[in-house]
């Protein structure tokens, strides 16, 4: 069993992106920036938006950081958001989610422009992407990708299980695996809440991508011999020996699951770290206009 | 065995659709506008052109055919789709794939405007229709999830499998079938030529929808007792004994395959009918402007 890590290959990266951004600035070129729209004090948002802005730092990015309260409107958010559209400055940003209930998601990522839409949440994004076309591909999804790449696993022909169908993680990711490149071109088989014989579907998996938020679902009985195991689940659980009172956990009972496994990723330190990455990624190709003009 | 008759359904539609255009047009509203570009002159493509004004006609919209010789070069045809973008008058249009060579296709999918963009072949409709927001959906997979609502086939929790991946079929139909909607809510496997136990795969399905284009590639070995399969195929095979010189056939050995399915669409006669109709069904909610503003 080799265990996958994310951390050492997300600090790899960014190291990469760091290097690449010298050269650009060596030359003369425009620094990629980054913009990051935070709303209220939820305590996961702003742990995700310091790492995000300290990730800006290690690749030499310009970053900025742009806090409301809770209580702001959603015409002030989209304003905002019309503003860094407009602003040539800034080469992309996000608004972290979840928002204030008040507030629409979906017009919120439909407000930002697809070219600047580095987190590839835009319906132009995630059309492209299903497409084959060049696009933002959704960070975590991307993530996953570079994993199995910079492992060398193998994807064509394998069977692909993703479980879980959300727009962020299960649909683009089963999008990706099925399309004809590499990583890619697998049988790939999306599980749910609505699949009935689930266990038999997994225990067939090459390679499976568990991505319903439910901790410690996919268990040991439900993987074949030799699997490769992604885990993409950070569920927060109460643990009182933690400093912080909860313990990420991930879809998998890694425990007795990884043992059986070719290759697997631990929670924290697998996927997670790759997905701030890939929005590292995301930027540098928006400062370099490489994706769209 | 139950025949589902595409035929019929399609006319069925045309007819709803005729009432309803009736209905507008005696409240003094505005009669659906539908505009087809057509390059050249493949056979193929002036049959579905015709098909499509005639349906139009049946179902009391105004049509127009704006017809181009092969050699009028990608600016040219893009200028008419600019103008077609710009004509209140009209509500939807369509390009008719496949374009000579010197076109690209796919410059010329994403210059139509995707508020008249009937054919669902935009990135923004491909995204929306994965994300789940209200979209033009790509008409062939809109006609096939019709079909299996008005026979009330259950979806919920079914192992459908799709053969095929292409842009305009497998994805996008494999994309509705595993929304959380009826139809859909299915365990969705997508097998394409990369897959490598198609046999295997096939035969735990409850419903197999083949959109490859191999004629006859479904055999009766492939499929258990009960399913339900729906053939997207129409590949024209030469005939000696047809007055046209071939013959539409599908991706379904369906003389061996009927006989051990719950319910199956003949080719011609099943999938075919209601591509066409889905593209009348999107140029009504286009002149309702039901799906964009």
């Amino acid at each position: 069993m080799q265990l996958i890590d994310g951390k050492a290959i997300s600090m790899q990266i960014k190291q990469e992106i760091a290097a690449e951004v010298a050269e650009i600035k060596a030359k003369g070129g425009k620094v990629p920036h980054l913009a990051v729209i935070i709303v209220g004090h939820d305590g996961g948002s702003e742990t995700y938006v310091k790492n995000k802005v300290l990730s800006c730092e290690q690749c030499g990015f310009k970053s900025t950081k742009i806090a409301f309260e809770s209580d702001i409107t959603e015409d002030e958010l989209l304003a905002a958001i019309d503003k860094l559209n407009k602003d040539n400055d800034v080469d992309g940003f996000i608004v972290q989610l979840p928002l204030p209930k008040h507030i629409s998601e979906q017009k919120v990522i439909e407000a930002i422009d697809y070219k600047k839409d580095v987190d590839g949440f835009h319906p132009i994004n995630v059309g492209r992407t299903s497409i084959g076309l060049p696009a933002f591909v959704s960070a975590t999804p991307a993530g996953i990708l570079e994993l199995l790449k910079r492992y060398n696993i193998e994807t064509k022909g394998k069977n692909c299980v993703v479980i879980g169908r959300s727009n962020i993680v299960g649909k683009p990711v089963a999008s990706l695996m099925m399309q004809k490149a590499y990583p890619g071109n697998a049988t790939v088989t999306v599980c749910h809440s609505g699949t009935k014989n689930i266990k038999e579907i997994c225990k067939e998996a090459d390679i499976i991508i568990a991505a319903m938020g439910s901790p410690k679902f996919v268990t040991a009985d439900m993987v074949k011999d030799g699997a490769v195991v992604i885990d993409v689940g950070t569920t927060r659980v109460p643990c009182a020996e933690s400093k912080t009172g909860f313990k990420l956990t991930g879809d998998v009972d890694f425990e007795n699951v990884a043992p059986k496994c070719s290759f697997i990723t631990p929670v924290p330190g697998g996927v997670g770290p790759m997905t701030i990455c890939s929005l590292m990624k995301n930027t540098l190709l928006a400062g370099k206009k490489e994706i769209y003009k």
